[in-house]
């Protein structure tokens, strides 16, 4: 039951989508594939050019909203179907997250109207789309943002890993794990500072189970190993050092574009060879399942119960 | 008494090393030198070729098996002192050091012959060098591995993070906090497959306390968002995104070279910009006091106590 609510959340999302899209003036046929790449944060459009083909800031305004909603917990959704109140705005992982994107997008932002590159208006229009793209993982570009000098590169690698909120379509590391490993952040400067106090963990008035913080550094370390062994193999396929790097990170959180001149926002991965190709599929899968779904696949265990 | 007997290892260590060299052919003040940059894993040479100066194999041998001793745990030490046997080569941190050092030098050497730059004998001896200079936090150079191609230089670039033992003179993240971060993946795996059943989690045969995980988790993620964040501010002050990333994790785990043209293993680091320094002086710090020492000291609460 709980299924169908969440498919129906889905559902209704995709065509307030399509139809907002094409009421800002995109044709029915590219209103219904950017709505499902929208919702879905994969990205994907139908033009070469991403949304930057459209030109339009109530297109890009309608991008941003419908790719937030879609990195939110889907569960929060469900009381609004039901007519109650939802928690979703007063949620903490979804602050946090608005917090993060909105934060990067300001100092983006700034950095593009100090150094001169745009004007204040087109920079907070760039700046936010591209932040709110790649940082939910949909991958959708308004515009070539490696043109932005190393700084905004480095931004929007970093961005790559941040990722939504946990029960959204959105790939990544995720809001929460951070939210986690902050509050382990928080705990062991107070335990320096107060070696005797006893303290009990929690999140959003929840405790915190020792499990939970188990497979949250599980997690982590897999990522991590995961982005360093794909990076060094593309590496040894004969890509550069950003490349490399990006490609591995871009494909694990399921964005899209990476940075430098091959694979980012105006690149493609057509010109990587066919070995990088076959690292970037497993990259992918892994990253997409969230790499133990498909690593029980492979232990003998699993087969034998 | 412990302090002083961690003292006298020390001591007795640089000596040893001190001696090696200069019996090896180096002067008595290049070897004095090089013994106290060996053992502290500072990596300092008197001359700028580093290492590579004195073009010795014997010369490296020492530097690889002083490295080694260098980075591991001090206490276990002790016990030879007193005559007793010492179980460092039983001891899990010290075992999973040199597997994960020679596996990765394995891998290069393979790849030095196999893509034929050099010739089997110098490739293993360049390897295993480099591997482990840079996997102690050394930073001594005995060749230009940038030259090797992105391959290599994504491997020096990860091997970067590694780091030593805990309790040794080494920086970086340490071998102990992957270790433990394998414990963890390990009882999340096998979780998956066994819901009910119940684990204990230890680590060589002691049992693994919530408070280590927990800072292990704090000090992964204090030090990848330092990491974050320096290498952010490197790219805006404009320097290239290799550079920037490479410098940040390179001061971070206090190695000393990076990889790219400017600070890569035959560069350094004086044409940075006075902003870059300034960024790379808080990483030094930041990462020789493994973070949570310098952040205390800006606590209220410390100074208030």
């Amino acid at each position: 039951r709980i299924l169908h609510r969440l498919l129906l959340v889905y559902l209704i999302m995709s065509a307030a989508c399509a139809i907002s899209y094409w009421f800002a003036g995109m044709t029915v046929f590219d209103a219904i594939n950017h709505a499902m790449t929208t919702v879905s944060t994969g990205g994907f459009s139908t033009h070469d050019k991403s949304i930057a083909y459209f030109d339009s800031s109530a297109i890009e305004l309608i991008g941003v909203a419908f790719m937030l909603f879609a990195a939110m917990p889907f569960m929060l959704f469900l009381p609004l179907m039901l007519g109650r109140r939802s928690g979703l705005f007063s949620d903490g992982q979804v602050q946090s997250m608005i917090a993060v994107y909105f934060s990067i997008a300001t100092v983006l932002t700034i950095w593009l109207i100090f150094t001169g590159q745009l004007e204040s208006l087109d920079a907070v229009r760039d700046a936010i789309f591209n932040v709110v793209s790649i940082g939910t993982t949909t991958g959708f570009v308004s515009s070539d943002y490696t043109t932005w000098g190393s700084f905004a590169a480095m931004v929007f690698f970093f961005l790559t890993f941040v990722g939504g909120c946990s029960g959204s379509t959105s790939g990544g590391i995720k809001i929460f794990r951070f939210k986690i490993a902050a509050v382990m952040f928080r705990e062991t400067l107070q335990r320096l500072l107060h070696p005797n106090a006893v303290f009990s963990r929690s999140m959003q008035a929840r405790p915190l189970s020792d499990e939970i913080v188990a497979s949250v550094m599980a997690f982590s370390l897999a990522f991590a190993t995961i982005v360093g062994i794909a990076a060094t193999l593309l590496a040894a396929a004969g890509n550069d050092v950003v490349t490399s790097f990006s490609a591995a990170a871009t494909t694990m959180a399921n964005v899209g574009p990476g940075i430098g001149e091959v694979i980012g926002p105006t690149g493609n991965f057509a010109s990587l060879s066919a070995q990088s190709k076959w690292v970037l599929c497993a990259t992918m899968l892994l990253g997409r399942l969230e790499i133990f779904t498909l690593l029980l696949l492979l232990t003998p265990t699993f087969w034998r119960d």
